[in-house]
């Protein structure tokens, strides 16, 4: 059976994995990255986390927040990696092991391991939907992960739910991801109570308490992102819509109304066919050597 | 060189014509459609319009207005030709001429016209966006005309600019349509003046006349259409958004605005490549015929 290496960067530690087809989990190795880093110090420390595994897998599938390039397999910067620029992943790992590599950001990664490994892999096409700190998406169809022209796409945290609404991360005003992500909840409850929250789940402990704004801030939100599926559905009508990421441990207190409000907007036609739900809880590792056993396939 | 046949059928006609793979049109003959029909005299007057071309011809490409099925190239009714209810188009043709036949709604067949014959021709992937009684769209990616699950999709029209907002046919409220189309200013106009205007020229005409009423509605209006096109933007990533149909006729007093806004908020390394426009005047029957074209690359 083939195997693939799935390497998970993120804020705080590179995590790589050797995974089976089935996506069984084999061995695994775990790095902790300090906050200030060179790129040198970083690419040696990334090499040594995969070594034990180079091996034993037909590639390395690598996966972290973006912005990156996958074209050239170049990570550009990282909010969470300050000192790292221009940092070139692909490069230093062809270099290192000659093996096919490839790189994607986290959301594109979590989207192929939803629809090789998740609740959903028998549709046909699956687009799931990242809700973290902001609101990523990736969309899967036949097993190919879609990319437009130049490659990025399925930029769904930027589609526009209040024209001239609350400002954005990005520069621009009212983007779901300013109502339905941990950014959005904090900073729309710090605008309405003059109070600020640390994370997500300070948030939905105040909404499980029935805090008036924190409920209304979740209702709007959810509003919001439902009309924002709706959008992506009309227009790219998948068979499934896959919800994951840190916020879907809260689904229980906005996932019916969410459901509720997208299969009441789109056509009659598509809510018959569509599936929606929250995802498994699959490990970013494991998306990242989707990647491999993805373009295996093209 | 190669040839196909393209029929348009429209709301008071039916145009069948010829085309070489340069989208010259060869031969044309039209038939007027009474309102009033029933499934076999209309399929009779398809037939004898298209037969004086049919030796000449590798398919037969048809567009019409939806709702239809084309997996089963069935017409499942149509607004302005009452009395038509599940028509065979496909089957009938096939019966009749023994040559392929393939059958798309309009939108989609103007976004194929526009990827083959059109201004942004020479680009990889096109979203072509149809703006007249309603809002339509079609999205074409190396030649090859995009369907979703099933073969449902790009229905930009039904996208939500409004949360809550206007009332739109499909029986939501809020899409873009409700906005930006000739129904959405006729609908909007009558609610905000008590007056029935009965087609796009004469709300464009009081623009022209810097009425305050029209005014205010079209500069909402185009904003609605810029967010909906950034949203599909985000997601698809088109190399060329192309807008096309009878509203593009006074392009000249919202495209300026229209791109501006759509340039401004989408991210900065997709403005640089993207290209905006009012696509090429094409008829439906060269759209039509491009599906031929299109599936014969398949």
């Amino acid at each position: 059976m083939r195997k693939a290496i799935g390497v998970d960067i993120g804020g705080g530690s590179i995590r790589a994995s050797l995974f089976d087809e089935t996506g069984k989990e084999l061995e695994s190795f775990v790095s902790p990255t300090p906050e200030h880093l060179d790129n040198q110090s970083f690419l040696k420390i990334l090499q040594d986390t995969i070594r034990p595994l180079a091996k034993s897998g037909i590639g390395i599938g690598v996966g972290s927040p973006g912005p990156l390039d996958n074209e050239r397999g170049v990570m550009i910067s990282s909010a969470n990696l300050q000192g790292l620029k221009n940092l070139p992943i692909k490069k230093s790992l062809v270099d290192e092991f000659s093996l096919p590599v490839w790189y994607e950001n986290d959301a594109n990664c979590a989207a192929l391991g939803e629809a090789y490994f998740g609740t959903y892999k028998d549709t046909e096409s699956q687009l799931t939907i990242t809700l973290g700190t902001g609101v990523g998406g990736g969309f899967v169809n036949q097993g190919i992960l879609y990319s437009g022209y130049l490659g990025n796409a399925i930029e769904i945290g930027h589609t526009t739910s209040v024209i001239g609404g609350a400002l954005c991360g990005c520069g621009v005003r009212g983007c779901v991801e300013s109502y339905f992500s941990t950014r959005g909840f904090l900073g729309r409850y710090e605008e309405k109570s003059n109070r600020r929250l640390s994370h997500a789940e300070e948030f939905f402990q105040l909404v499980r308490e029935k805090d008036a704004v924190a409920m209304e801030i979740l209702e709007f939100g959810t509003l919001a992102l439902a009309h924002a599926v709706r959008g992506a559905v009309h227009l790219l009508n998948p068979e499934a819509v896959v919800f994951v990421g840190g916020i879907t441990k809260s689904y229980d207190l906005f996932g019916k109304t969410l459901e509720t409000e997208i299969r009441s907007t789109i056509f009659p036609v598509l809510n018959e066919r569509l599936k929606i739900g929250s995802g498994a809880s699959l490990s970013g590792a494991l998306g990242a050597a989707s990647l491999v056993f993805s373009k295996e396939k093209v």
